[in-house]
């Protein structure tokens, strides 16, 4: 950020008063521009027993594989943003269950939130920001091929709580220290 | 949005190719900048059987009670802003517990999580923001003077748990129609 969306003005980073970090202050106009992570919303999605993934067709991690999930809208909730994510991304018309898990990405200045799902009705297809949807037996799974450390984390709680019965909300921490993530769970509910 | 925080160009409201939303796109640089929802991260307090409230010290419900609650920043994840803002708004050192509610606010382009917490240790105070903090048995919570619908959801779903000896996650979506909020509520977990 360098200017001022609201007069145009130069910003420069200080600490307004009764503040504790540095934000972008305009000199000009006074507003102060904050900046707060973002979520990024959806859902792993099963049918027949399988679990339906999407080939990226854009940038980060072209050509691996990720469950259907982007950034939440305003004006819509975490819920209708995991839904719409199925439909942009692999053309599905799904039905929200549970919430699987909570995911700090604190690099990125996101939380990943993913949900359970199901096939509403048994068609899907390949969405602008795909280049391939396929639905994988749980051995089938290409895991060294998964786009994302949050993505890999939600299918594999996914799994586990399925072979269990039970279906829990999971929490992870993941920070990047000397170019390695490093990873923090907290306690499952 | 009026201007370009990257060249000072003035932008206009436009469906970028490809996208299926107005965003504010820069004409002289080309940027696109996006606006999502925001994240308060706040916590229900309990001690000795009491609920720990605050006394709002600034504006929206200026005089009205809340748990702690505020905007999360970058580089924290979740769950630290909820302690955060209980030490910022209460002085309070807590213990975070399980993930309490998760609350769409759908007009005001937020999402509201709050957890279960204790006093880590029993002191806590009245920080900047807050004009009074107090502990607040069952019966004396001031309901008229709840400052938020969301904090009241949460406080009431917090209260209704513990008289049933469990702690499940609740939803609920808060839209306004016609100068009315319009709640709906999700399947708790
Ligand atoms: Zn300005
Ligand atoms: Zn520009």
């Amino acid at each position: 950020m360098k200017f001022c969306s609201n007069c145009a003005g130069p910003v420069s980073l200080t600490v307004p008063p009764g503040d504790h970090l540095p934000r972008y202050v305009c000199a000009s106009c006074g507003t102060i521009h904050y900046e707060n992570p973002r979520i990024i919303a959806g859902c792993v999605i099963e049918h027949q027993g399988k679990i339906l993934l999407c080939k990226r067709a854009i940038e980060p991690r072209y050509g691996f594989w990720t469950t259907p999930a982007g950034f939440m809208e305003n004006g819509e909730s975490v819920q209708q943003a995991a839904a719409r994510e199925a439909m942009e991304e692999a053309l599905a018309h799904v039905r929200l269950g549970s919430m699987l898990s909570i995911v700090n990405v604190l690099r990125a200045h996101q939380v990943h939130i993913t949900f359970r799902a199901t096939l509403a009705d048994p068609s899907f297809g390949i969405g602008p920001e795909s280049l391939e949807s396929r639905l994988y037996a749980e051995e089938e799974i290409p895991w060294p091929d998964i786009a994302f450390l949050s993505v890999e984390f939600a299918l594999r709680r996914y799994l586990e709580d399925r072979r269990l019965g039970r279906e829990l909300l999971h929490f992870r921490d993941i920070d990047w220290r000397d170019g390695k993530p490093v990873m923090t769970d907290g306690p499952s509910q």
